[in-house]
């Protein structure tokens, strides 16, 4: 895992060049979506001398095609295509072609090697490093999959053009719970850059510092059995935002969402480890202005407390689990909150974001 | 991988109840195909305190169904059951078994843990030790899989008289490889004892010192880059004889075609590397004796060349690899032999077993 290369650049056909006249495979595949395929990855593959010789292997757009169905297609144009145990697999686009493509290169003959192209903003910053691979079954999200790591991450903001604006403040919010996790100097440098302005060069040196973040908590904890689980700040409440919206039929982006969480973990934070006040009001000021309000009342709150009680970290219906902080940096695994506390916190959250 | 347990015993109930009070997990499956399940597995269950209270998932039994299809079908039991990451998985049945139970487990929310209860000598000596799982995909053997060893496996020989003696012979032949493989008086030990007559107990002790053999090369090389090619001995005209065999539809159990295709290697060992002929003579007859012929004339050899030209191990179609010998226990990998060279050893393998 400590072996993995991360890359950062703006000219990622040189960097994908330089790592196959590194390995020399015999075969390369390329795994795209309809929309990289037509927008993201003919802007790569053009510059490239190996690209012109590799396999493209295109599935659908959205996270209902992280299935079975599209694995299987995957895994047979594989083998269709002349794939043996030291071909190379190329995953080009978000978060959905990282971690079917990182599953299907990990299951392929037991396992070949795979490098991967995030093209969206909360790839670069979630999906394409970490080693969780996967795909959706019976309904449930990452049922099925394995913990591998992709052998090398080439990162780029250059594609970020062809991404609409509420792609970018998605990714943006876990980066800000990566810097909350990590340092008050992170933290504050993030508050301070304007996603809307953001230009290549200046968002890649950001995202490299950002990045590394993750890769140093994955390295100490590959499988989540403890630090790893810091990654989870906002997430619980996140999640079930993400739930409430969906069933009144107005799904919300997932990072707007964690933005809002996060809010809310820094309440709790503050309630039952004395997190700065100061620091708390800072993030609650960017996240209204950048993510604007969810619509909740106290009406809500039992539908949110029960999507929480649900939430598959939990060790038992009973208790709902945080990662908390006690300032930015400092890391409380595995707190529990009761529901009133939980209600509390949603008031001031609501108080907060002018709700 | 050196954590994992081996455990040889006569008494399987008891072992698996010793190793589910040690991890005690909230949910306990035991996934069966339809002939462990009638005839196998109730012997262990109705002796053991926990196996009553776990869910058990049947498949259909032989090499077709360890397909996609019944992937996706113990995929959805889990899930459907209450399976968690904490859930303990128990494979009991033979290579089919071992190989898509040890793939489902590793795969079910990115892994839980499993334990395999191999119900045949094969599976017990070859499959279930070695963390190769898979299934078949696309027509291919073994096409899809990981590398993952099992936290446990419970080895017993109390089975095997449900077993008829076609199968007990086909997993000697596998014993007998890691004999020639590891030193000469693991070897003569096995050409002396009786397979027809053996008796659960000497079978255990012998095989427990087999499998160990098997072991020790895993740990040093678990993905297969180097010394664990050693355990290819024989298996290169073995395939060829299994796919001949086939072809002419009159299939040979895989184990026969590795005890004609170890006498073969044998063969080579002796004309490339002076291994001793007076203990080729001693394999050949032990395998005549116990597997007869195989009905091959010389018309056949452009056909079997032509079968090995496409193994997967070759580095090129021009090239054959084989794992051989210069005496019992000194391998080397990675040799080469011409058709020429190999048609010579087929006419003294002819030769040798009075074809």
């Amino acid at each position: 895992m400590a072996n993995q290369k991360l890359i950062f650049t703006n000219s990622p056909a040189e960097a994908i060049d330089r790592y196959i006249n590194e390995i020399n495979p015999p075969q390369i595949f390329v795994l795209t979506d309809s929309n990289t395929s037509r927008l993201v990855y003919p802007r790569i593959a053009e510059k490239s001398r190996h690209l012109k010789k590799a396999c493209e292997i295109t599935i659908g757009a959205g996270d209902v095609n992280k299935s079975l169905e599209s694995l299987a297609s995957i895994w047979s144009a594989l083998g269709n295509n002349g794939g043996t145990r030291r071909s190379l697999m190329i995953n080009a686009g978000g978060g959905v072609i990282t971690d079917i493509g990182g599953f299907a290169a990990a299951t392929f003959k037991r396992g070949i090697r795979f490098i991967n192209v995030p093209t969206t903003l909360l790839s670069a910053v979630d999906a394409a490093v970490g080693g969780k691979t996967g795909i959706n079954f019976n309904g449930l999200k990452n049922e099925i999959g394995v913990f591998r790591e992709a052998d090398a991450v080439i990162i780029s903001t250059c594609y970020y053009d062809t991404l609409p604006q509420t792609e970018l403040r998605s990714g943006y919010a876990e980066m800000l719970k990566h810097g909350l996790i990590s340092d008050r100097a992170t933290f504050e440098e993030l508050l301070q850059f304007d996603i809307a302005e953001a230009n290549a060069e200046p968002l890649l040196a950001l995202l490299e510092k950002n990045v590394m973040v993750k890769k140093r908590i994955v390295e100490e904890d590959p499988l989540e059995h403890g630090l790893r689980r810091a990654l989870n700040l906002g997430h619980t409440p996140a999640h079930a935002f993400e739930s409430w919206a969906m069933a009144k039929g107005k799904p919300v982006p997932h990072g707007y969402a964690v933005a809002w969480g996060l809010v809310v973990d820094l309440i709790l934070s503050h309630m039952s480890l004395g997190f700065p006040s100061g620091d708390l009001h800072k993030v609650a000021t960017f996240v209204e202005r950048n993510y604007g309000p969810i619509g909740i009342t106290c009406n809500d709150y039992p539908q949110l407390l029960e999507y929480m009680r649900h939430d598959k970290k939990n060790a038992s219906v009973n208790e709902i689990t945080f990662s908390l902080l006690e300032a930015p940096g400092k890391v409380k695994l595995g707190h529990t909150a009761t529901p009133d506390e939980i209600s509390v916190a949603l008031d001031i959250f609501r108080d907060l974001m002018h709700i």
